[in-house]
């Protein structure tokens, strides 16, 4: 990469271009609808694409959902108006929008001002100050956290007009990403395609609490379609208005949110960019998990555990380690009432780009759903012995005089505390009289004095406790993680002659869409019959291939196959045995016909690896006509 | 069963409740959105479901895709209203709807209609005469076939009101069954969520016949979710507003449609009920599929050939091979462009249920498509040698006297004739100075006469032929599929005490949601840290198991391992080796612990039977405690 940040970002449109035109050409992906001239936002799968989605989809069910005991579930995308009133989607799931003046046409206002900002920057504009840029920075930062209002401000200072047609904007107004829709014939019941799969699985808490042995803690797991009806999309797969999700729910023990498994983990090193670091500009640093746990950088070992599985996941598949990070959200970027968040975030031409974000939601989902539908979504702890009972009893007078407006939030709050946090409030009002109490549905702390509530363990005892358990979701973009393998995967090397760069995904065996291409030499029927032979064998072992019988030289077969990011290619060019080239190295194996299709599955699933197989069959080289 | 039918009937629904309680208690699915009361015909697939699905899925792709080298896609559920305006959707796909007067609430016509019919026969209304039973039955056999209007005056005929409240209905009118929604944030542009699979692999032709070297015939195929907004869903899971989809479009010469593989179908015999049949009243018989093409009983071998896989798909999973038959579709069931149509029709016990559908869609998606974006969605086929040219020339003069209006119609269909049919035309207009010609677009057969059409071969010759591919779809409803597979999986037995019966699903191995379970004997660390170490040994194999420590009876693990179709429960009774017991015969072997996954992995994924096993391992028997 050239030095200057100019050059930076040529080097990285180019080689996005060149990935992408490799992708769009052999079918991974196209736009949908191409012939009636598209929609932006809706991308087909072609072959390949649909193999790899389908490779990395099995492999995330044998890694979360077979490996942990996942209950996996399937629900509709269509999804009545009261399930997403209840989650909060209706009221708050939208971007702030601007329109035209005069066409109508719609653009979203954070990045019509964050495109302004970046191309002042970038152009190195003279006419610019230095306290200007300094601005226009802080003003990227904090775009996220723009109102409305502060957003519409901007764009009329900095005169920021429809990029199309230099028309002037509208104030920024939200707009519901949601796909609306009416279900059943009489146009009285809205619904809506689910923007997440979530949803789907809180709503069956009890069912799945049941199926499970009334038990905790456990998870479900859910792999469906998702719909955001962007105001306009861009960046190709990363931002599309229909995608696979894969989203595993964890209902845990509010009080118990260690993993018996963690100790799997807990040595696994990788990058980690905690809130700390970000606030005070130092860059991701390379963490050991276990120690990110224990000083409670990470808020806890469950939500540990799912991180670094997260990152076993991922590395597996073929992500460069080195350009996947795990961010924590800041204090403004995460839901009041999340306990943590973390996003895996991975490395591509556009950036880092969020790919899996693993949240600890605390109780709130169970919680709305509860309230809305009437149905308690609770968990039941049966004690061996009863026990005493915690009494919490807010003094409604005095707080009302303290708090005014905000006394309900305050009671609620205080009723809500857990044993430990009741047993040390307690102790501190009886030594000092007073204590500071971080209220989160009010987003501050206020002081709470001894005349304020009563705290006490009473006489009667209980035989069981009732709570909401805590959900810890990781969630999985599907085709951002795919996108983003792709540019891992993409290298270009000079042909034989040197005169053309030719494209090669190094594809795991396990993502490669086709696991070897079967090429008779020449044209002549001996070598095809033997080629279907080898195919037959092949479908009998279930390992996916394509057969090349055109005449094109064996070179350009076999650049076509790198190009698909095939990692065997066997080439027939005697009745009785064949080569076997693998891809990246491009040396060769002469196998016995009959023992293809066993060298080929053995090494794609794993029980052999290709060394092995070059001790066995001994003769490593390129041949001549590459 | 019982001899009369009401008895019949009785058994059929007492039957059906024994499979759904089954079903639903133990989540192979449960209606969508329970604790908000549900929504009519959504469901979700809870974990057995889930996986019974993902089972039936991954059979599918590897008996059709990979065995057929088809070119899989994944295109999106939200599309843009011209493509569903081209294929006749937007003006077609509608039921006919009544409305009840009064709440507006809204029901099926010809639901109504049927319902009134079937409840007069079955309940032999003394008061209901010979004639008037007749014409009931006749009512219920046309019923497909009746106009808006005809359905409209059958209800006032036999004062037929709204079933909840009595109220009086209103006229039928067409309700379309498409979900609606707007893309993008303008409102400008409708869109639908697809009702099929296939609009989006024929928008794609040119792309795919490229990505196949330009050569037919191919075949595409696509799994993916569909949605129909029906008037009011009943039948559980076979009516149902969003559903799993999984489609081929097999593209192919229309001058020849001969398969290769054909002759390793053609001696499958099984039920076909051919349209004669159903016309002169006869049973459906079985057949060999062979003598059924060479007939021309099924209009070509291409379409035969898919006839037989899907009979093999089907009763691979465990579809019942004598309730399982091939309708025919009538001629007024098919549309006017289709060469041939048959559908696989399962019986459960709402009746005969059509699960697959296997059309000769001839040449009119891709003409549609053609015609509305204007890309020529068609094939090449190069000639070796160039030839000579047909041409046709209709003589619009003549034909517009004859035909008056309905001239373009014919001429259209003398241009489009192939070479073969032109030139028995022209003999015959030599010979006998006129012919008879169905026009399939006016579905009538007219006379042509000499004067009207000029046919010759040109002297001008021809390098290449250009024409629309013919395209075999062979439809699946995968719901549907799984849900015959449930009725027919399904029976009960005494338990040992035989005071109550113990339900099983007799799945097979491929189909089963969990390949084993895992019980010690008594609850004891020893044994269950040998369930962990077998637990363990299952993942790393790859097979789904759960383990129960429970200290319920093991004869009530058994029951519970049973109900979810598990093949085989481990039980850990020593810690050097332990039973494994086989669902349906209830017998035992004795192996070592350390050989459990390997026997489990070898019976279920048929390296191995049952059989072997019990020869290898020797020990039959039925234990004291079951």
């Amino acid at each position: 990469m050239a030095s200057n940040s100019d050059s930076n970002v040529t080097n990285r449109d180019a080689f996005r271009q060149a990935v992408v035109n490799t992708l769009e050409r052999r079918l991974f992906y196209v736009p949908s609808f191409k012939i009636y001239g598209g929609v932006a936002g809706l991308y087909d799968y072609g072959p390949p694409g649909c193999a790899v989605k389908a490779n990395v989809l099995a492999f995330w069910r044998q890694h979360f959902v077979l490996e942990e005991n996942m209950l996996e579930v399937d629900c509709p995308c269509v999804t009545p108006e009261i399930v997403l009133k209840a989650s909060g989607h209706v009221d708050k799931f939208t971007d702030l929008m601007v329109k035209d003046g005069k066409t109508g046409a719609c653009y979203r206002a954070d990045h019509l001002l964050k495109d302004f900002c970046k191309e002042k920057l970038e152009k190195k504009d003279v006419s610019i100050t230095a306290d200007k840029a300094a601005e226009l920075k802080h003003v990227l930062a904090v775009l996220d956290d723009l109102s409305a209002d502060e957003l519409g401000e901007k764009i009329k200072e900095y005169a920021i007009v429809a990029p199309d047609t230099k028309n002037p904007l509208s104030d920024p107004y939200p707009f519901n990403l949601m796909f609306q829709t009416s279900i059943g014939p009489s146009g009285l019941s809205p619904g809506f395609m689910r923007p997440e799969t979530a949803q789907g699985i809180f709503v069956n808490f009890k069912d799945l609490y049941y199926y499970n042995g009334n038990k905790l803690p456990f998870a479900a797991a859910q792999i469906g379609m998702a719909f955001r009806n962007e105001i306009s999309p861009r960046q190709g797969l990363l931002r599309v208005r229909e995608f696979t999700l894969a989203e595993i729910e964890h209902f845990v023990d509010p009080e118990d949110k260690s993993h018996p498994k963690f100790p799997e983990v807990s040595n696994l090193e990788f990058l980690m960019f905690p809130r700390e670091k970000q606030v005070s500009g130092q860059p991701a640093e390379k963490t050991c998990l276990g120690e990110a746990v224990s000083k409670g950088i990470v808020n806890n070992e469950t939500l540990g555990y799912f991180i670094g599985r997260v990152y076993l996941f991922l590395t597996y598949l073929g992500i460069d380690k080195d350009r996947l990070r795990f961010r924590q959200h800041l204090g403004n970027e995460m839901a009041h009432y999340a306990a943590d968040c973390w996003d895996a975030e991975i490395e591509c031409s556009y950036g880092w780009i969020e790919c899996v974000g693993i949240a600890d939601r605390s109780a709130y989902d169970l919680r709305a759903h509860t309230d809305k539908s009437g149905v308690p979504l609770v968990a039941h702890e049966k004690f061996a012995e009863p026990r005493e009972k915690l009494v919490i009893v807010p003094v409604k007078k005095d707080l009302g005089l303290a708090f005014k407006g905000d006394q309900r939030m305050v009671c609620e709050a205080l009723e809500a505390m857990s044993e430990k946090e009741a047993m040390e409030m307690k102790a501190d009002l009886e030594s000092k009289g007073k204590v500071e109490f971080h209220v989160c549905t009010l987003a501050k702390t206020v002081t709470i004095r001894k005349s304020m509530v009563t705290i006490a363990k009473e006489i009667k005892k209980e035989h069981q406790r009732v709570f909401t358990p805590s959900v810890i979701e990781p969630s999985f973009g599907i085709g951002r993680i795919i996108y983003c393998l792709y540019e891992h995967s993409f290298y270009t090397r000079p042909s034989k002659t040197g005169d053309e760069q030719l494209n090669v995904f190094r594809f795991p065996q396990i993502v490669a869409p086709i696991k070897c291409t079967v090429f008779p030499l020449v044209q002549n029927q001996e070598y095809e019959e033997v080629a279907k032979h080898i195919a037959h064998m092949l479908t009998a072992a279930g390992i996916s291939y394509k057969i090349d019988i055109t005449g094109t030289s064996i070179g350009k077969r076999y650049a076509r196959t790198d190009e698909l990011g095939v990692p065997f290619a066997v080439t027939v060019d005697s009745t009785s045995s064949v080569t076997i080239r693998e891809r990246d190295s491009k040396v060769q194996i002469r196998v016995n016909v009959e023992e293809v299709a066993s060298v080929v599955k053995e090494v794609t699933e794993g029980q052999s690896t290709w060394n092995d197989m070059l001790s066995k069959y001994n003769a490593p080289q390129v041949p001549d006509d590459e």
